[in-house]
């Protein structure tokens, strides 16, 4: 099977122009098929503080509302994606901004309101990865914003990492998928506050291990979990590192 | 050849809710290869507003310096497109959104300041019809915000008019291509304030004709020279039509 690579960079590095174009140039320098799926929750803040509208977060989640909702819209599908886009294109890299509602890539339903109404934010339902993978065989770099459709008209926010998630299981099917989920830290560190424990390579009885031992914790136990689930679903590597260290060399590996 | 319907609405059926669900329909019944160019002026014009931004235009045109620049990418290229390609997904067509940077569809450059200096305004310079039309024969339905890139990086504000008949011109290599026109009026009319005045088919010499008998003038000049222009570069037929009368059998009719 040929690789793919899948990589999810979160709003921070996508939302400094210096730390943008680092990441350009890096993702640019990614041999072969690859996929970029990418955050923007600062931007959304922002701007919707400039509009007036107050940003609420349950469990570090968005909640949205439908003012909130044109703002990620905009933000998301707009402005964070289509600078990516003409920043790749300027790199030689053929990129195509998407949403889940572009070629239908990734359907979902609005989040059932159990103990908190988080608004309208989708949860995953099917991922078209035939139609991801035309694109990818005609050299198209898919640049992947955080934004689902119901099939009814409706977007709705959903959350980046699960998009990537969900998004590297469908196209296991078709080829030897790494999914690289970047982010503040070196990668799964024993010490949070060390890089100098980084943890190289991680199975899941050993996470599960340092879970209960309390050495993972906080929002590394999801990100693991997400982890284990994509290769349960046939992706052959999951990278958890910097989002300056995207080159599937560094953080920690976690393999089939 | 085969048979492609391109066709370009403006901002204010777009934006208004009842009349974008009337285009959506009519839009999803036009058979066979299509393309929507849509504008979204009145929209970017409301959020900057909101965002404490002054729209200043002139001739027309949008003066686009860089925070209005983020304001039409956000806007045209997220809010309105996006919306768009989710209703036309939920009636079963397979739209795409992009601006000119998604799949380096279409090129322009800075316009020259000569007597206005317009910002970032793109004058386009080449459109990827074969791109084009490898989304067109899978299926795909393009839903294109008026937006180009230049090649280095940057997003440029361009008209849709313009990116309408300039998409239609480099597809008529490939396709039977009819190019609809919408607007506000009925089509070319005799008398601007009386709909039964209606021209339902116009050639270049009666055009000119009529111009210069101050029968036609205005907007509509530069609407018909779009018109001419794409078929002397091989376009089969120009319609000018209300944007509520896309089935191509309605309108003024310019034919090769």
């Amino acid at each position: 099977m040929d690789k793919l690579t899948i990589i999810k960079v979160g709003g921070k590095i996508v939302e400094d122009e210096d730390s943008l174009q680092q990441l350009i140039n890096d993702f640019s320098a990614i041999d072969g098929r690859k996929i970029l799926v990418h955050g923007g929750g600062r931007s959304a803040t922002k701007i919707a503080a400039e509009l007036g509208i107050e940003t609420k977060m349950v469990n570090g989640r968005r909640i949205t509302d439908s003012d909130m909702l044109r703002v990620v819209t905009m933000v998301y599908g707009g402005l964070v994606n289509k600078n990516i886009v003409a920043r790749l294109q300027a790199c030689g890299i053929n990129a195509l901004g998407m949403t889940g509602a572009d070629m239908n890539i990734m359907r979902s339903h609005k989040r059932e309101v159990k103990d908190v109404d988080y608004g309208f934010v989708g949860d995953v339902d099917a991922c078209d990865a035939q139609m991801l993978s035309r694109l990818v065989e005609v050299g198209v770099v898919p640049v992947i914003a955080p934004l689902t459709h119901d099939g009814n008209g409706n977007l709705l926010n959903t959350n980046a990492d699960t998009m990537a998630g969900e998004t590297a299981k469908a196209l296991a099917k078709y080829y030897d998928v790494t999914l690289i989920y970047s982010f503040e830290k070196k990668g799964v560190l024993r010490d949070a506050d060390d890089d100098a424990t980084l943890i190289p390579h991680i199975n899941e009885s050993e996470f599960h291990r340092l879970t209960s031992e309390g050495v993972i914790q906080g929002g590394m136990i999801p990100k693991l979990e997400n982890a284990f689930s994509a290769i349960h679903a046939g992706v052959k590597r999951v990278i958890i590192t910097l989002a300056t260290a995207i080159d599937g060399q560094q953080g920690t590996i976690i393999e089939a």
